[in-house]
């Protein structure tokens, strides 16, 4: 967020200097962590503690494919940008250091609407809220006018050297567990469409009994604590973060370590109103799905979260799928139907 | 570039491990560098010497506006993309540890054109040639399907604790400089347009007689090495890379350090063809602005690249402008006539 791309000279928008006024306030409660330089400079400057490296991520969100602007309220955009970076980094049982955020909208995004602040500026109140809560300063990014509303959410974390969690520990044997709930997030997706294509225009209000349901898709909270514990502990062999549905995140996983793996469906935890579908196959959950070894104790709960075994990690053989799910029926392949882009 | 965001099975795209093999061989000859784990996990992982902070900048560069389809080569546009980031870290004086692509595009663009290499194929080729010659590894990204074509870089490198260089140091009494020739890539888009304009679809080939002409434009070579050389000498008292154009990149500075500048329009140094009005206003030609004490001395040029004295700091005083152009008719202000979004 250089200043250098916004009309602060008899521009409309004074929102460069208002994001920069807020951001420098600190997320994390007047704290501003690791940024040495926040917004207005040609870069943020980052301090890193000593033994630490590194974890950068880059999440996009494109209207009509991430979000649709009449279907979600801008808050809940900025809060769904900014979760998906936090939840690859706990992931790797990073904490966070700094958010950055480079916004490309249509002018007319940027206007008050009717009195009220404008999509710019609540989709910024829904990511500083939730920066907030897991501690993160927003410092700095870039914004620019765009025929589509599009946002990248960099997340740049710390960890210590050589400890951070990956996808590829994974060994056959190891038992195979997911935090919370799944399902929530599809679900709560299409519950959303149905209520946007009963309202008239923009997006529709959320009553009050359907909050609940609606809270996985519009409002998921990463796992960023979780992670921390996990990492901590040096329980984990392999982690990845389910934001493109449980079939095709263990499909990464399985890859990345060279295993396959056994899903018993009686085990996977669905979140209320959700379909074994849903939490197989929906993505977007932001739970954390992990390894560890038969011997390793696993608490039920992290810091308030549940912790479920749902399966086991084995030999990859020839003729036999990389992810199979075990049922009353018998076994099957787990096929991978969640998210993919460009298939 | 989470290997989640990419068609592996049965797409008609392998981009994703095409982009992971070619990064992984390293830009920058076979070294990664500070990279210790690069795409292919949720976040990549970065080290960072004893004593060092970091510098991260993001950039989003959107068809329709950053560059055009139908002008520009996709090698350019992934060499622009770069540039802009590059300069950004030039203007530091950091050396640059690794880049992030979060791009979007649509589909049409990821599929081979009569026997040419994808758009996006060609735009990676652009990016990593220049990530080459500035030894910076492709360390991760994000890729999505998008109405739009836009692409968001992200920097990230790193600077010894406390010496970055910054906006904020010039005082008055010190001197103005700048790297290189301005008005080169201003005056190189006039003439890119004219040819797109005689084209008959898609970008213009660029006759070779105008290729020198084109270049600025096209082709901008980030100064990294120019402030890498002023950071160590501490020569440099504030700084910031020409990309929206000397008129609003200094008057930045100026706001930043709280002070007023004098320009002298006849040390203003044009590039080859550039007009005058293209050299204070054209912006993206990724020179270096600089400010520094009377009693230091620069030499003429920097690693081949000119410097040139253009004007000094002064005190800011009510009733005169921020910045002032002194011509041989006299003094007047120097409007900010540069790039600015939403204005």
């Amino acid at each position: 967020m250089k200043q250098t791309h916004f009309g602060t000279r008899g521009g409309e928008l004074a929102l460069i200097d208002e994001i920069r006024e807020r951001a420098g306030r600190g997320a994390g409660r007047g704290r501003l962590g690791g940024v040495r330089l926040g917004i207005g400079d040609d870069c943020a400057l980052l301090a890193v503690r000593k033994g630490e490296e590194l974890a950068v991520t880059t999440d996009l969100s494109i209207a009509g494919r991430h979000f649709r602007l009449d279907w979600h309220q801008p808050e809940a955009v900025g809060h769904r940008a900014l979760a998906r970076g936090l939840s690859d980094l706990a992931a790797m049982g990073a904490r966070p250091v700094a958010a950055f955020l480079s916004l490309g909208v249509p002018r007319e995004l940027t206007v008050a609407d009717r009195g009220r602040r404008a999509w710019v500026q609540r989709f910024v109140d829904g990511l500083l809220a939730l920066a907030e809560v897991n501690e993160t300063p927003l410092a700095g990014g870039d914004l620019a006018e765009s025929p589509v509303a599009v946002a990248d959410i960099v997340l740049v974390g710390a960890v210590p050297r050589g400890r951070a969690m990956l996808r590829s520990g994974a060994r056959p044997g190891d038992l195979l567990y997911v935090t919370g709930a799944l399902g929530g997030a599809a679900n709560g997706l299409a519950r959303l469409a149905e209520l946007a294509s009963l309202a008239k225009a923009g997006p529709p209000r959320i009553p009050k009994k359907f909050e609940a349901l609606l809270a996985p898709h519009l409002n998921p909270q990463p796992r960023v604590v979780q992670g921390l514990w996990l990492r901590r502990r040096g329980l984990a062999s392999a982690t990845i973060d389910l934001s493109d549905g449980l079939s095709t995140d263990l499909a990464h996983l399985c890859e990345e370590s060279g295993v396959a793996a056994e899903v018993e469906e009686g085990l996977v935890p669905l979140r209320l109103g959700a379909s074994l579908d849903e939490a197989l196959h929906g993505g977007e959950d932001y739970e954390l799905l992990f390894t560890a070894p038969s011997a390793a104790r696993l608490p039920r709960a992290i810091a308030g979260v549940a912790v479920s075994r749902i399966g086991r990690m084995v030999k990859v053989r020839r003729g036999r799928p990389a992810v199979t799910l075990k049922t009353q029926r018998g076994a099957a392949a787990l096929e991978r139907l969640g998210w993919e882009h460009f298939s």
